[in-house]
């Protein structure tokens, strides 16, 4: 299906579904949205007084949030508190009351109620984490007028579609910080997700400090890795915020920075292990058939295990392409002895040894849908990451785990890195309409968005991550019917800028990067360029991974660009609006855009150059060529063959990548040559 | 003397200094300031060829910097850099020799040289530490043209003026997490800063985890405190950067947290010790008379010592205004007892214990400057922090330290919490012309700017250090005539948006503020307000310490403000310049201002009300009033008394402090007025 058509498409599915869902109130910005909600006239005012009293054993983590949820509201509202704590007595304007703690597993009841009437607050549940995802959406729901803040009377009940809602981030591309994870798990709790997926390991560094082999921190890590003191505080912050997490060792392939610290485990005798600075597959890999490699595995699994408390233990499983175990004449021979025909085979071998291990320390194993092969026990969690995309018939191998009897999660259509449309993410069900027998729907756990990071550093993975996960979260918590996308977007808007309150810094390190660009000139010319650029999508930026190493610059155009441009959304619907109905009000607003864009070259020329700011100049000089242009034709309603040629000379120039983002105006501004030759031609 | 006749000193001053410093170079943004410069037409490309090879022993702080310094290089210049690292042979395009590992001590040499040639670049020093110092010296030297970067071509010979460049951060009154710690480390190291000082104990909250006084941190910080993992971690962290970090246990007073975990060291029975929410010196106070105090601190002190490596232990010792003691019978007693005549002799008593059992643990004793009486042994070294606006005579209880032996750091003038400018801070000279003999002066080792944190939270504590602590590590750092206030401002401009790179948030937490004022609305005519608006100075703000509690919000108008407000600067200027010469292009320059201001209520109420926002507006109006006024009349070079009093008062109205801050423009405003009295009326 070509671009065009889906994006009329989806216009037309969000003037339709403007009716369609009436029932979501769209003046609240809950996301995810909850099961149920009625409202009544009620306003519970935000004052001084506000307080909060809980009941239930076990206060720690309620008490953490109910402390959290104080220090948000005041800061959000401006009110001056008069008690920061939960207070002792039971007579808290805000009643808090739960029965058991959670035990952070698939088990655990996250669901709430929530009711608010004139002069309290009631919020019950069964757990104590069912109370955390009340209090966030206590918090979405603050509302105000020109003179209080308040609570508008409202009873929720909510629970989440799927137990599992997660979010991947890969800290070995490149490293993140402990600090950037903390404020991505505070981000997670406030859209009610609950399972962190951390890839710990990969070709281009091994990202936990061992004490039983610490060659892997000190010659795989450059020094960049979590101490086992860091990944206690951070399973600790999580576990507060009722986020499980589950950690990620990737073997037997995406093994060079293990290979690096260990090379007698490699396939490869003589092999130059190193740590990988490029991206993409590569062949280190650990050699399944010697038994160093299981006393490796058991050695380090036991000691790391014990930090992760999680029932499940991703052992990656991905990408092993085998080439370095056909160059082994010693793995050939094994495999013929143990009759292994494929090198699949020979994969599951390892996998079910590995699993034998993990089962001995207590753990479950949870792989990429490559470990799913005939002989591997049901007991393993299948991580579906192959769907339609990628050849496979409808349902990918999330289906066909759940149908073959094992637990799985879906990741397909949900890699964020990506750079692909919050529609397109909201948009995929994980189970549609394929039938499932109670048991099979049963299997299918939930999801997980993914965050590779590649390109993605520690300035930059916020606005890689937010706010199109907290789209993806809905898609998880709320009913398979909450798919309005017209509404989402309106109540993402919101929930993208409270996520700065949690220290999330999507919006403001794009300014910081075009400070950067204009050597602290004045970003406003660049500022506009961004709201209609988005990076290249699909893995087209770094194709086959050879131009941005991981010590590459990350502070380009395209690293300050993101998806879902906003200017660009607008646009499109304008033009869309008048090429149905030719009406004066969406003429006047995409004009309106048109006229800002042929005036913006000027401001950029004001900039004073340098190497960073060159590239982009290309772009800016068309975009207000082609601007004044259209816009000169649209308000004269009157062009020649001559001037349309120059037009779409200059559109399609426009159009060429430059600076490693694409322009998402361009369809748009085609379909307005194209009326403009239909209508306003003169011989 | 009155604010307008500093404003115009000032103003001379910096067109008097331009030709008196001119050879200071003022296009290399160089901050501190070096010893030594001299220039050549050389330049040397930063390409992707650039390598760095480093000689000396034991390479971890050099090869760490060299990483960073790469990291920094790419991502400033967008310049692709083959080689990531340090290569092996010695022939790297830069190439690094130093002789020694520094100590961290008082008496580490931090000198260097570099010298910048067409091919290659030579940075030396005695220590590793002065290669760090170098470092940052070349990165600010980042130069570019249209089409490349490159590095001037130069020879630097460097080294401090003072050997303690520090900076205290209060960690106590607000907490501030390790990122906050270390993004600051990373900037004061970039300006060559060598000393933090980590205010950790206040009646605010006891911020170190103690395994042998559990209930210090159980009891007494909120569940906000660093971990002793933490502790170790900041100061490797330090330590990499060439910074020593000193520790601050305040006792006896400011003692409300440790009463509130260890009640039976109290000086008052039956007192009801509880963590301080407000701010001030209060009467809580550990009791010097008891052998179980003693008993507890050496305890403490001993466990504690150990993660602080430095020489010095700071023990506070400040503002204990005895209210406790004198209430107590038994410390009555006591001072009778042992001859002691004043509470300040039993603090002395109290000290020297102290004292004895620091030295026991390796360590030497750093106080605030109370602590300076007849008996206290010139080991102890004096923290100054009061001098003569505290009433003290000229040189304050610095120079009484050094003329009396002791080694002695100076904080007077460097209160960077009070929010002054930075030119009254840059101007503050330690030593001036007080004479001294070599052995007084040598006691003088330097100084340290001093970040209180009643009012400053992890989101806006950057913004109350920076830039304005740049300038002060240039007063610690270079030669006493480099005192140029219009030169450093022009640095100091660059400077501060280079911070950016190093993760300090200053500038970009501005904006997240705003939009949570405005509910994330256009922030345009806020920061326009902003620009001319600083919080208010000198503990104005929550007089008394009564208004605000920890808690309390701080996501307020004030908070977005910062001390130098730029447009203001540049206005203030443009007024003094129009009345000392009557030209139009500075009445062109202030004029466009004012039209912008009179403009900008119009936008400001086009922002939809809100709680937060409601108390700006009568800034917002009274600026837009006042500035149609007084352009009018600046304009039609014509009023009379009836529009003239109606413009006095707008301008009194003005000045009436709003929403916690002050508008610096009000004096030249205010003198504008009168030259229109005096030029323009007409009967």
């Amino acid at each position: 299906m070509k671009k065009t058509s889906i994006i009329i498409i989806l216009f037309i599915l969000f003037r339709l579904g403007c009716f369609a869902q009436n029932n979501l109130k769209q003046h609240y910005n809950l996301m995810p949205w909850p099961n149920e909600i009625t409202e009544s006239n009620a306003k519970f005012l935000i004052d001084s007084a506000i307080t909060i009293s809980i009941i239930g054993k076990d206060q720690g983590r309620v008490r953490n949030a109910s402390v959290n949820f104080l220090r948000r509201l005041t800061n959000r509202t401006g009110v001056f508190i008069n008690e920061g704590f939960p207070i002792k007595t039971g007579k808290g304007s805000i009643k808090i009351s739960f029965e058991t703690i959670a035990k952070l597993s698939i088990d655990d009841d996250e669901s709430y109620t929530l009711n608010i009437n004139e002069q309290n607050i009631q919020l019950t549940a069964k757990t104590d984490v069912g109370i955390l995802r009340g209090l966030e959406t206590l918090l979405q729901l603050t509302t105000n007028n020109e003179t209080n803040y308040y609570f508008p009377g409202v009873t929720i009940t909510d629970a989440p579609r799927f137990v599992w809602r997660g979010l991947m981030i890969d800290a070995a591309r490149h490293f993140q910080p402990v600090d950037v994870i903390k404020r991505n798990l505070r981000a997670m709790a406030s859209v009610k997700m609950n399972v962190f997926h951390w890839h710990l390991t990969d070709d281009q560094g091994f990202r936990v400090e061992s004490k039983t082999y610490p060659k892997l921190q000190e010659l795989a890590s450059d020094g960049l890795y979590y101490t086992q003191n860091q990944i206690k505080d951070v399973v600790n912050y999580a576990s507060n915020l009722g986020i499980r997490v589950i950690p990620e060792f990737d073997v037997p392939g995406h093994a060079s920075a293990i290979l690096t610290a260990y090379p007698e485990l490699g396939s490869k005798d003589g092999y130059n292990y190193a740590i990988e600075r490029f991206s993409g597959v590569f062949d280190p890999t650990i050699d399944p058939t010697k038994d160093i490699t299981y006393q490796f595995l058991e050695n380090l699994f036991t000691e790391m295990t014990p930090l992760f408390p999680d029932d499940y233990f991703h052992i990656g499983g991905d990408e092993n392409e085998g080439k370095h175990w056909n160059e082994n004449k010693n793995i050939q021979a094994f495999k013929q002895k143990h009759n292994l025909k494929t090198n699949h085979d020979l994969q599951t071998y390892f996998n079910i040894k590995l699993e034998k291990i993990l089962n001995k320390l207590g753990k479950k194993l949870m792989g990429w849908d490559e470990i799913m092969t005939p002989n591997m026990p049901t007991t393993a969690l299948i991580h579906s990451w192959r769907g339609e995309n990628e050849g496979l018939p409808k349902g990918g191998t999330l289906i066909n785990a759940a149908k073959a009897g094992y637990k799985t999660v879906l990741s397909n259509g949900f890699y964020i890195d990506r750079m692909q449309s919050v529609d397109y993410h909201y948009s995929i069900e994980p189970i549609g309409d394929i039938l499932l027998t109670a048991e099979e729907r049963a299997n299918i756990l939930g999801g997980e968005a993914t965050m590779w990071t590649e390109l993605a550093t520690p300035l930059t993975i916020d606005s890689r991550i937010w706010p199109r996960t907290a789209a993806i979260a809905e898609r998880f918590w709320s009913k398979k019917g909450i798919n309005n996308i017209e509404n989402m977007k309106l109540r993402l808007k919101d929930v993208s800028y409270k996520l700065e309150e949690l220290g999330i810094t999507h919006l403001k390190n794009r300014d910081v990067i075009l400070r950067n660009i204009t050597n602290n000139q004045d970003i406003t010319p660049l500022l506009d360029l961004l709201k209609i650029c988005e990076p290249l999508k699909i893995y087209q930026r770094n194709k086959d991974g050879i131009e941005y190493k991981t010590f590459s610059p990350f502070t380009l155009f395209a690293d300050a660009c993101s998806s879902d441009a906003e200017d660009a959304y607008i646009f499109n619907t304008s033009v869309y609006e008048f090429l149905e109905n030719q009406n004066e009000d969406p003429l006047n607003r995409l004009l309106k855009y048109l006229e800002k864009w042929s005036g913006n070259h000027k401001l950029f020329s004001e900039i004073k150059s340098n190497p960073k700011l060159k590239p982009i100049k290309p772009l800016s000089i068309n975009l207000s060529k082609t601007s004044q242009l259209l816009m000169d034709i649209l308000t004269r309603k009157k062009t020649d063959k001559n001037e349309l040629n120059i037009l779409k000379e200059a559109l399609t120039t426009l159009n060429q990548p430059h600076v490693d983002v694409e322009i998402v105006i361009y369809e748009p501004l085609n379909k307005l040559v194209d009326y403009c030759e239909q209508h306003y031609v003169t011989p």
